[in-house]
């Protein structure tokens, strides 16, 4: 088992890294202090449920919890006000108190609504992540969480730390493929801002990784979330470095809110936005070789680099003017500099965003 | 003028109260470094909204300001997540960023539902509680902010503490008076936790206050605002001593919920409360003379102590099963022990509260 620990002072967290470590989750429970006494909650969605929801209800209603669940549908449109409406409801019913811990047992959809509720359960209660997807390393790890609104993704929400992250790469191996590569993409982007041995490494083992072998899964979220942790560390609440873990993210947003939820996975969103987003760093001066291992790393992991032809530029440059990451009216970028090293360009042309999303298109 | 200071690290900030203010509201946001570079929202209800909205909204774009109003209906049932949907989707629209602030302008229901939408809206904005009720001298100050869920008050919330306060006395001559008493409860009660003298200065002055005499006003606002300021600076997310200022509470919220929201004001179901509260401080062995001097404070400013004959006492029992102040399972209830002293009980026998309920009934 591998073992990271996120520095945040007195908020400060483990992450466990390993396979079956579902098989002994009740003590890892017991070890952080989590109450018996207090009804504990667990939140899953329709597809995970039926794979591990009994198997940790048992574990822990055998070591002495009491434990009440919820179960969301699949998907990006489950991070909203009514199923926080709906949590609290399941919350109430099943008497949690201020001593109770909330429990997102799912990929990021189910952290980011399941944090939210913990976060905001009168005003706070414990929470504890146990990722079931690879792209979870990301969101798991730092404290975000948010539900969606009709207008904007992610609008709604609050910083809040678990108190331990508990991932079973067991699990991993029930993601479709799609979503193991759409996982990837986060993974890339933490050696693309942080660290460009790694990003040689994903390259190299990009057949492995795609192929699910638990050795190199094992260290490829090491990895991830080690760079995650770091960042997080010194920002823990977006003032400055942290704005760099958004690489690929100001068009990424975009186009999954042109594409309607669920049409772009949001690993795949990311991938096209981190393109544009390297040939920015090409327009500020960087070498056309930032360009060609990004896409290398990228195209490895069988994720897709263009924008499909059919989507309209317009309406993605009006999406992104709705992203919380453009501050006091100026148009705010994460620009590589080089492969592991990033800038925040504070007051990017617009025009030459619009110019890149549309060769996007063209060279897809 | 007079000026207070809440004491809490970064996150201090300083209450101001006097006459007049708000004609000079536009310098206070300046003096605190809230951007003219991002819009401001203003959050009002219906009934504050035509008396000053227009005034403070004036004030601001004189200055350089950009300002968005949303305005909600009167009452308790604002208080919910369909509004903070609705403030999300005007913060949206009317273009606010992660340096804008969110501005709170009328009672505590006006300042929970906004100070949640700032604590919330893109993981938390900069916040201003311009507070036009007597009441709102409690909720403005020490940053507990929440909505209501159908089947609990104040259920779904953040700490989230202003930049500052602006407690302008000339707003609070428009108040009818059921309110203005209903308001001197919280006053009162601050007295009755902690400061016995005050108490007294209550009694004596009891006349002054319900006639809204701006000097007893203005110091009564700057006692209760003092008493809750020294609590949260030693308690901010209320681990334990900030419990105290719950006093009345868990029976009047019980109350309110038994009677449906605006039956009964905050002010008056409390009022009946920190009598039952008294009762049960003579049932641990406090003097006679603890229940007589609370119902003389509490009766001279024209509140309530009895529950309505007609209320249902398993149905306030329930309800207070939900109060989110019972930590795993067992019932905990501030008690005073002397006039300006309470203490935290952690056991407190159902079946006395149901006595004392039925008391509460009787007298009536």
């Amino acid at each position: 088992m591998r073992q990271l620990h996120v520095e945040l002072g007195e908020r400060s967290y483990p992450i466990y890294i390993g396979e079956g470590l579902l098989n002994e989750v009740s003590s890892y429970f017991a070890t952080h202090g989590i109450s018996k006494k207090s009804p504990l909650m667990i939140v899953t969605d329709e597809k995970v449920a039926p794979l591990y929801l009994d198997a940790v209800t048992a574990s822990l209603t055998a070591d002495g919890y009491s434990v009440v669940s919820a179960v969301v549908a699949s998907g990006e449109q489950s991070k909203s006000l009514a199923n926080l409406e709906l949590l609290v409801t399941k919350a109430l019913e099943g008497g949690l108190d201020r001593k109770s811990a909330i429990v997102a047992l799912g990929g990021g959809v189910v952290g980011d609504l399941a944090g939210f509720a913990a976060a905001s359960y009168m005003r706070g209660v414990k929470f504890v992540q146990i990722p079931t997807t690879i792209l979870a390393h990301d969101s798991s790890v730092g404290g975000k969480v948010a539900v969606n609104h009709p207008l904007a993704k992610n609008i709604i929400g609050a910083f809040h730390q678990p108190e331990f992250v508990l991932y079973d790469l067991a699990t991993l191996q029930s993601l479709p493929e799609r979503e193991v590569k759409a996982g990837l993409s986060e993974v890339v982007k933490h050696g693309l801002i942080w660290d460009n041995a790694f990003v040689d490494w994903c390259i190299e083992h990009a057949g492995d990784l795609v192929a699910m072998k638990p050795d190199a899964l094992g260290y490829a979220l090491y990895k991830g979330c080690g760079v995650k942790a770091q960042v997080v560390s010194q920002d823990e609440k977006e003032n400055s470095l942290r704005a760099i873990l958004n690489l690929g993210h100001t068009i990424g947003h975009a186009l999954e809110a042109v594409a309607g939820y669920n049409e772009l996975l949001h690993g795949e969103a990311i991938s096209i936005g981190m393109i544009g987003s390297a040939k920015l760093g090409v327009r500020y001066g960087a070498s056309q070789e930032l360009l060609r291992i990004t896409t290398l790393a990228l195209e490895s992991c069988g994720l897709p680099t263009r924008i499909p032809a059919h989507y309209d530029t317009e309406e993605i440059v009006a999406a992104m003017m709705h992203d919380k990451k453009f501050s006091e009216g100026t148009v705010v970028f994460v620009v590589p500099t080089e492969i592991g090293k990033v800038e925040i360009k504070p007051d990017v042309p617009v025009q030459w965003i619009r110019e890149i999303i549309e060769e996007l298109k063209q060279e897809g």
